[in-house]
């Protein structure tokens, strides 16, 4: 008898990180008052009630219990594609639009949409670990655009092009970033995107938290306007951070006809379809809710604000990079792993943030807030708690 | 200027059958009476009204709203722990449970969780497609234990053998099955068993229509009531039929402790969690609607009596296999491919079934009947439309 092998691109990887940081957080005393909760993107605040009472109404309904159309819900193509038309000043039908369970799920449909075992992606350095870990368990090679404090984390065009190899396929950025909160201005985006178009690779564009942008903000970028934008260009995107429903888990990719139908295939195999009923409700949120999603960006403005206000002069302390939802910080413990810092801020002070080494072992010397959980009032306590805490 | 390449392992998949297969349909002038839609496995009558009723009020509600654990909700995976517990008199824990957004994903996370690209994975054949281009497009090798009309397509031991290679990984065996509807006795289960342990090799068994076995059936095998079961086994189900929600996609995974945490790191970068309302939803109805559930039972049986019935002295039209859920059909027309049947047999006759070859290239003179999908009365009028189809 003899127990059957798992699969070691699997088996290596580290447990999911978010798990494992809160049960930092079951460690602590309480002693600094009440945990503040810094690690997983999730809204710090609840769904709109017309969301609630909408995703209440479709999934009673009849209508959303049998299998829908893989690519989703022509409602929500059509809404969604209005909405992309409008945000980027370019012209996107619903043919271009892939409905997928979560934006994770929109990475891992695009990846395997355009790339195979040992083919490989380039990612920027500091990385969105679930990119890097849903690249290695399917055996394709990464590779890392180096990103540093200098250049306020933004990959420079002098990285792409050292990092560019014969085998690469796809260039995967996060903007606004995850973990750094830099937002890459669009120049260096077009400029990113032409290296993309010379070298025939894609450039896949994850902009979960574009609806965190500073107030005042441009167009993040004019690519889904440029000619033949399709033919490089994958631009994926969340409901879950907007809307307040990640556990609906709803996502979004643009793209070429051509890959939407490379996709389908994809996600036939994944699931079938994304879950049918949050796609209805969303579909009425998207034109219905804009006020209100505007009202978060102030809202999480000001949560961005009071974070530089609370880390100004904090002792060894310092705000590396922020933008919309995370924030990168240096800790003061030249000496100490980010690991064992974020522990033991978890544990003695109550924070909850994730060490930088998870997002590229260079980067112990950093720990990324999602500050956007919580409000402007909580985040102000973390300054004396920074202060008092030592190692 | 260059267009990106996309992945040719996804390219050469063919398009997902179901949508190819329901636009024949679509060109059937109505002469012969309604459609009748035998294509995919879907429930031909609603979800009970209490169920609608928790999904609303899941939906609704802000307790779902946010991300969720990633192996499940624990009220499903306690609920449904016991059912296994119970359906297979077996000591099962939430712990071996994961929840899974349909049944296809519970299949791809346990093939990437036992299997890298270059390694293999056995299927019978003919086969569940979306197992076949689920391991395609992973780059993972497939093989095949012929299965035939002469064995009720059930697998025999020297098939099994015939196919092992040194390079395989896991055995995907799919009971009852589809397409054929052939109920794998436990005996043969539990040699097929066997000779996976002999050989270190999983067994992933997947269940999805167990809940419509003949009435009287015996339990459907022992495996999970088996010593170190969890070493050799993975076992799958889909809450969709039982429960008629394929819409809101969920399904779950049995197996060892260290199977369920290889899978949530996949499950995390797949979508991180299963949508968490219709979890909630299930965990209720698991218990409550266990009469409701029987009902079907029958029902679903009563349709299978008249298929039998139709297809007893049909012309050259023979019923090879049927089990729950779904029947082979031998065809008459022996020179013509089973694509041209299907399509012709849709669009003159108004029957909408899928053509054996999607099953595997050898099954051309076969077509899959989903005839759980029409009621009996329904079932009745394939007769004289079938009498009179011709080539």
């Amino acid at each position: 008898m003899t127990a059957a092998l798992l699969n070691s691109l699997v088996t290596r990887l580290s447990p999911p990180p978010i798990p494992a940081v809160q049960a930092w957080g079951k460690s602590y005393g309480g002693g600094r008052g009440p945990l503040i909760d810094l690690s997983q993107a999730v809204p710090g605040y609840p769904p709109h009630p017309d969301m609630l009472q909408w995703l209440g109404e479709a999934g009673a309904s009849l209508a959303y219990t049998n299998y829908g159309p893989i690519e989703g819900e022509d409602s929500l193509r059509t809404a969604y594609a209005a909405h992309v038309s409008d945000l980027y000043g370019a012209k996107i039908d619903a043919a271009n639009i892939h409905i997928t369970s979560g934006c994770n799920q929109a990475f891992i449909s695009t990846a395997m949409a355009v790339a195979a075992a040992g083919d490989r992606v380039l990612m920027s350095d500091p990385y969105y670990f679930n990119h890097e870990t849903t690249l290695s368990m399917l055996g394709i090679k990464t590779g890392f655009v180096a990103c540093d404090s200098a250049n306020g984390f933004v990959p420079t065009i002098k990285a792409l092009e050292r990092a560019l190899t014969p085998d690469v396929r796809a260039l995967a950025l996060v903007t606004p970033n995850n973990p750094t909160g830099a937002v890459y201005p669009p120049e260096r985006l077009e400029a990113i995107f032409d290296i993309c178009r010379r070298n025939g690779i894609w450039l896949i564009l994850d902009e979960t938290y574009r609806d965190f942008l500073p107030e005042g903000s441009e167009r993040p970028h004019g690519l889904l306007g440029r000619k033949d934008w399709q033919d490089n260009l994958v631009q994926l995107y969340s409901f879950s951070k907007s809307f307040c429903i990640p556990g609906h888990r709803l996502g979004a990719l643009t793209a070429g006809e051509n890959v939407v139908e490379e996709v389908a295939k994809i996600m036939d195999n994944l699931q079938i379809c994304a879950p049918r009923a949050a796609q209805g409700a969303v579909a009425r949120a998207l034109p219905a809710l804009t006020e209100w999603r505007a009202g978060n960006r102030h809202e999480i403005d000001l949560r961005a604000r009071a974070l530089r206000e609370v880390m100004t002069d904090l002792g060894g302390w310092k705000l590396e990079a922020i933008g919309a939802y995370f924030a990168f910080v240096r800790h003061p413990f030249e000496d100490r792993p980010s690991t064992e810092v974020a522990e033991q801020l978890a544990k003695q002070a109550g924070i909850i943030s994730i060490p930088g080494e998870y997002f590229g072992a260079g980067h112990t010397r950093f720990l990324r807030f999602a500050f956007a959980n919580a409000d402007a009032e909580t985040i102000r306590q973390l300054r004396h708690r920074m202060v008092d805490f030592s190692l």
